[in-house]
């Protein structure tokens, strides 16, 4: 029998992403979409690409009757509006992907800092586990919470945690350049990104302020026990998806070589089937529409200069997010996903 | 001395535009924004790009106070607010170049049936001269009111009024295939001009019904004394400024030649500084930031097909409401739009 | 067994794609990557994108060597050079699936006028079946060799054929306005391909002179017995994958309804996985990445406006070579591409 | 009388640029077009957007007929090429003004390691002055040949040298991390330019090994004293002209604060009409088809992060070499450029 699932908040990109994938899964079938709208539309109506492919209705968001319908749910609401829903649907027995960011901080007072709002779900946030696979795999099949880590995030934390773990770069003075496409800032438009004001512009935002950068060191401290400094800087690319990380660090000592660095990412990722450490640059463009997180390393003028490349809608968001289904499901991670 | 000039709408796109073409202009000075808006910014905060170029502070709408400092005032307003305002503007002493589709539809019957709602200002229309100068500049340096003409509807008319008015082509079955960049769809945002979903999409919209239509009918009539029917369909391309227009008309009998319809054209704009005749075929890049009308015509297959590219924001906008004020005001027709 | 495949001419883009949807076809494995180059390279480094999904290294042009592994072959080579081929690989026991224009056109003589070239293996052309499956389903299964159709023809004559075909529509005066992204040009480097010439341009090109004119003519004449006259007029889009046609029709008499033309529609395709009938308007980006071809139509000042929108290099190209190559093999034509 | 004005290789996009320049500068005309092709174009054909604007015929190169009718010539062409015929248009009387990188770096050897080329004009090299007149303004109006600065390079000294000049920031583990419009890279098509290869694509290149990178230390050291250390990581972005830089410093002290950073730009550039210190991030959209280099600072995280954007093909090539023209003739530095 398929994995029965659920998408809360069908009508956003990452659940447009979702439901594409899904219909890949052979092991997963999705049979609810529950939506806050008033009127509830077919999905096909809201994404005119999903016609003949998922043609469900959009229904309440009743977490009894989800539960009755699924075993598993995936969040894809606004932060503050995930935590909203989070523990009913916890409550009805449904475990829960969320993709928003109310369960990745596990410090309920960081959590207050960054977002601005207290936390109203401790309760489970206790139990979330930072459903970001290369890292935490362990903790992930038995979660029935798991939070979908952040797309800025997890290209930083790949891209730094083996070599900090190996005590090949100083925990300091890291600076990630990011930039990403701008489904990244979601379906809702806005004056900066109206089509006119994007295409053809290039921009930082958020520097040094933006919340993934909190996300980063939690995850770098969690896998490596190092508490790294990060200096976050991202921009908009006049792009659709992909997001492009040039990461420069201080290496350790002068001994280390370009290869060393290589090297850790060998060791670190060989088992890991979505992750390529590269020889040449990676190029979002190369990880379009895949789950795969594209490595590379540049040993250059003192500095380890990192380059991580992914789709944040797929390795960023819905990719991983299905991933973390697999492996609470006991399937193998790249279940509909290669 | 200078020719005082307002721009009614300041954060519009239109109106970024001919502030930026007022710059340039020899004979012409800005001298107050006038704006709805309740925080009244300054001009280089709403566009960053004119810090240290026009650094003017809005204004309330206060039609004797402009008066005192203007004798023109390009109104940048949407339909319905402009015709709100040109009334007191013009009893004020203004002479006004209005933007908006308000004064361009002359009967007042169509304007309704085109606009929903009826026209509230059926005195000035009556008076207001279309801003089309290579097929009425007669009638523009004497106007106190010109409705600036649609964008869509300049391209089509220029390309097909001098074949009509030759009888080189039939009045019936015309149809004008458009495209234009996603600035004429002006700067609010809205679902469907987003970024991810305009950029990678080309798809037609308004099939038929689209307000230029008419617009255009009835310039034709007004320039060549026949009734033309056309069919015209638009579509959004994924770029910022530009229109390219491929007609379709057919040819008026078999002895009209390819030449015959390139005669034509040379004929009717000889003297005008803003049409361009072509061999190679018009590309809306290569009239990007110029007031140029590019016109070239192939005849194959039995059907004379026109093409005509213009720049939506200043042949299609701005820049024609400034050639329209330099006539205005008998000036060169060209000066500070070359 | 799965059924062994062979791509002559790996480094296309065409080959790109197919062998993207080859890795996901449950019935089909790629074996075998012919190359013309004298260095061959391992297809994961020519295209950066397939590390650790394929990886296959190119190898020489060998038909027995080909047939000894393979029993069907793609050719994504250019015309002229397909026709070097085909014969030897015929010959030696493949199937042959060409991807080129050299077996679409049935008439050597056409063939000649159209590619400025003699047809140099007019035995195979007259045995060719082209390879449009919702027109001429019946003769694929059986073929050796299948034309597959051109990008625009494939489009064009979905939309025209079931019109043309209940004589809802007049054969003469049709136009064909069209617009596709980039990659149909191909992957060779050109100076109107650079990207800051297309980037923000839109032009019309070959204007009633394109290759896939004829074609299309020749498809709808096969289809439905009628001599239809085309006019084609492409226009290159700045994006990189998809076709839109805005096609401009005469209703064969005033008592046609649009409901008639959609029904035409939904009588033809009933039975037709990749043809979907839509009410709104075909939109490019709706069918990127999807081997459909959406529909839809309006009936409007006179005009049967239809609109087909589908991916050049899916529907338009590798994902129809697939459609055929199911048919080939007695599969469900569905299977490796929903 | 205007300033006559020769440029050689004019079918590059600096020259198309310097050409719509000129023809908006109020002091300067354009005589002779020396291009090295064999069959000589109308400049109009070349590009067809100067159709009515500039219709030139280009020449051959012939400095003592160029020299008959210029005082100064702009060599837009590539570097190896330009050390070729600057000897002889000196030797001419022309003053010179070269847009390629072969005077810019004072020291042959350098140049050599650099370019992989012997320098073999070392004569005249020793005369040029580097032309960027915010650092070193005083020395370009005696000169008669200038070397028009690197696009990148410009943004990266103009960021870095006022604080560096006033011990701010430290000299070492400079990083300038930028992207830039696929206009730099020239108008030759090549693979990875081709317009489906760099749209929706994003990703580094020459990672600390790109030609301005010795040319930015070079400058900082003519400019302040001090040997600063860059590493210099450049991307390329999916549109055709701009350059964000955005730059990590180490502050020389912790006393140092975000208004110390400001205080040093308003203070070295209060008098520079190009330079825009912004409170806002810059972005390159505003500064698009300006000669301005837009700057702002941030200090987070113990880090001072320089954003500098510009025009590469205004600010960062044809723009500053007018600038450079304007200074050489004793005119405004604004002149034409506003």
């Amino acid at each position: 029998m398929k994995i029965p699932v659920a998408i809360l908040g069908p009508t956003s990109y990452t659940a447009l992403h979702l439901i594409q994938l899904l219909r890949r899964h052979p092991a997963a079938e999705l049979t609810y979409l529950a939506s806050q709208r008033d009127e509830l539309p077919n999905i096909a109506e809201e994404f005119p690409q999903l016609m003949g492919l998922c043609e469900l209705q959009c229904q309440k968001i009743d977490p009894p009757a989800i539960a009755d319908q699924a075993e598993v749910i995936f969040t894809c609401v606004p932060h503050l509006t995930a935590m909203e829903y989070v523990p009913r649907l916890l409550e009805a027995g449904l475990r829960v992907i969320d993709l928003s960011a109310d369960y990745r901080l596990a410090d309920p007072a960081l959590y207050e800092k960054v977002y601005q709002h207290p936390h109203t779900d401790t309760e489970n946030l206790a139990d979330a586990v930072y459903g970001l696979p290369e890292l935490f795999g362990d903790e992930i099949p038995e979660a029935d919470l798991v939070a979908n880590p952040g797309c800025y995030a997890t290209a930083a934390a790949l891209a730094i945690a083996p070599l900090l773990a190996r005590n090949l770069v100083k925990p300091t003075g890291i600076i990630v350049n990011a930039a990403s496409g701008i489904t990244g800032a979601g379906r809702r438009p806005a004056p900066h990104l109206h089509f006119p004001e994007m295409n053809e512009a290039f921009t930082a935002y958020n520097v040094g302020t933006h919340r993934h950068q909190p996300e980063i060191e939690q995850t770098l401290a969690a896998a490596t026990g190092q508490e790294a400094q990060i200096l976050f800087v991202p921009h908009l690319l006049p792009l659709n998806q992909g997001i492009l990380e040039s990461i420069y660090l201080d290496p350790a000592s002068e001994a280390i070589s370009e290869e060393d660095l290589f090297d850790a990412f060998e060791d670190a990722y060989a088992d890991e089937p979505f992750i390529r450490i590269r020889n040449d640059l990676p190029n979002l463009k190369h990880v379009r529409d895949s789950n795969f997180c594209d490595l590379s390393v540049r040993l250059v003028k003192g500095k380890a200069v990192v380059f991580a490349a992914l789709d944040n809608m797929i390795k960023g968001a819905s990719g991983q997010a299905l991933q973390n289904m697999n492996l609470m499901f006991k399937q193998e991670a790249t279940l509909g996903l290669l």
